[in-house]
């Protein structure tokens, strides 16, 4: 995983439609969550196999505060045989709850998140912290025990940011005393020379 | 299974279009050999996970002159979703390589041949014995034990008939001794009076 | 598999102690049966992971009237580990119910009866056939498909010969026939000269 | 799992022998690693099936630095068949590198350490934080996503308690300002009144 002070934000999902959800989704609606994308085929083997069941299993094991998973359609070959109509037949077969958002399809044909996150294929599972920024990707089939060890990283890192943004909150309700220069000390706190 | 002599023919394919072979099938094509029907649903999970993973088995455990595994789309729903082109993708995405038929759709929308053998849903499989006679069916899953049990008694079967087709070709060789009127027996053999 | 006409008897069981029967066993208790031998060790993993298992699903899925399953406990290392005592241990703790007999240590420490079917190693799995013949054996892990179709042309071939003998049992009542001399035929059938 | 703050350090093992292991091992041992403590017995199908091959794993899965691998064997029944000699000979076959402690026999032919962790059965898998402390116990299988959830959170918390204790080691050189009365601040920091 990269290391959180050199990651960088999530690009944008570009979606042109989104399943098992009333609304456009958007890495930034889920700040304060680890989120899992998953990126799939809905006719690669792999995905069916091993993907799709890590990722429906991932929502029964972590808890929808800490953790999002999100699918992405992200169809790269024989787009005519995994249009929107199928996907969503397919889903509704495969049971899949969670959010599934169309890939938007490139110049190139190519899928356009796909792209922006340089995926290799399918299944892909990306995860995104809980500042948005991107963390980690993993290629094909991924062990359950590795995997869910990087979630709970995450979400162990946002709650230490989350105390350290209160410490960060109380040096910020502090922080006219940084402009302070007559006295040391005021009854918040005092101020190092 | 049905014995033997109770054993009707199997109802003929009513297919629209054949997958992996170069022109139509039909159940008379493959004398002498055990047809194994594995009628399934391109977006059907259980087919995915355990029909069709065990029809491809069945092609490398037993001999091409003993078994013939042939393939049926039986689309009774969503059939946008799972339409000739898409099967297509699908077959090559699972390398399924044994031929495959789409079940003609009839006035009902419910395909033919699945209705020919009172199929009850998806993934069923069906034996075929080598006299083209409908022998059994089963609905979901089913053990591997089982199915190469069943086939291999239905290639027992066959052997033994030949062994007694034999028999009835000697008996065939002796035949112009039925005729015999003045001699009850000849140098081949004798007639019962 | 040995064809039946170039198989020979199979060696007798040498065992020491017998668990789950109430007395010794041997080849020939077993004629009209297809015998499935598994001889494993209990601290063997590939026993535990693989042979006894299957040779457990085998009860379930063949008639007891068709195929007899018997375990071979064939210790050939770390004896002291794999005792009698011990082993009762284990088969009550592995619910393992079929009879299993404690191969008799020979003077080289090796199991005799091991040694008299020239196994492997251990899990071997060795089929013989309703007329007490030696048919074929297994090293290792066997796939469910192979033991299935193995077993079930044993006891198709033990029907043939049942049908067989059948016709032979016409002959014997025939037989009187065979000494006939004056004259060729009777009610009951004719003689060749 | 229990939080932190109410955690209490995990009893000592009562252990007659070790293997794997030049010395005896006890919980203080492994201050600032997580220890996963998996008790056994070589006869119990539960361990061999799922609780071992799960911890086996885990060694693979984390880093020694982060994580020891502790096995426990906890006889409370067949003594006979699962002494240690047996058991080296089961661990060797199994392939077991972990370290492993026989667990004492109490009074009452319980083992203690099962009896002092009040585990209810083998297998148990018992986790204990990076300061000694009793977190957690399973019994019976756990899935994979959740033991490696779980080892990861007590990872964090370590983690998250060094960098508190890196603070508090700042506070500590800090101690002598609590002692001081005249000045609210001195040149290492300033105290509230």
């Amino acid at each position: 995983m990269i290391i959180a002070e050199k990651a960088r934000p999530a690009p944008d999902w570009q979606v042109s439609r989104w399943f098992n959800s009333s609304k456009a989704l958007q890495v930034g609606d889920f700040a304060g969550k680890v989120i899992v994308l998953e990126a799939f085929q809905m006719l690669c083997p792999g995905c069916i196999y091993y993907g799709l069941p890590m990722a429906q299993k991932i929502t029964s094991h972590f808890k929808p505060e800490d953790v999002a998973v999100i699918g992405l359609h992200t169809v790269f070959e024989h787009h005519h045989a995994m249009g929107p109509e199928a996907l969503e037949v397919f889903l509704k077969e495969y049971r899949i709850t969670f959010p599934v958002g169309v890939d938007e399809k490139g110049d190139d044909a190519m899928p356009r998140t796909m792209e922006a996150y340089h995926m290799q294929g399918t299944p892909s599972t990306i995860l995104i912290d809980a500042q948005g920024r991107y963390r980690t990707r993993y290629f094909g089939t991924v062990e359950d025990m590795r995997i869910a060890a990087d979630i709970t990283k995450l979400i162990a890192e946002r709650d230490a940011n989350l105390a350290m943004n209160e410490e960060e909150t109380f040096t910020s309700d502090a922080a006219d005393l940084i402009g302070a220069t007559n006295d040391q000390c005021t009854d918040e706190g005092c101020k190092l020379p």
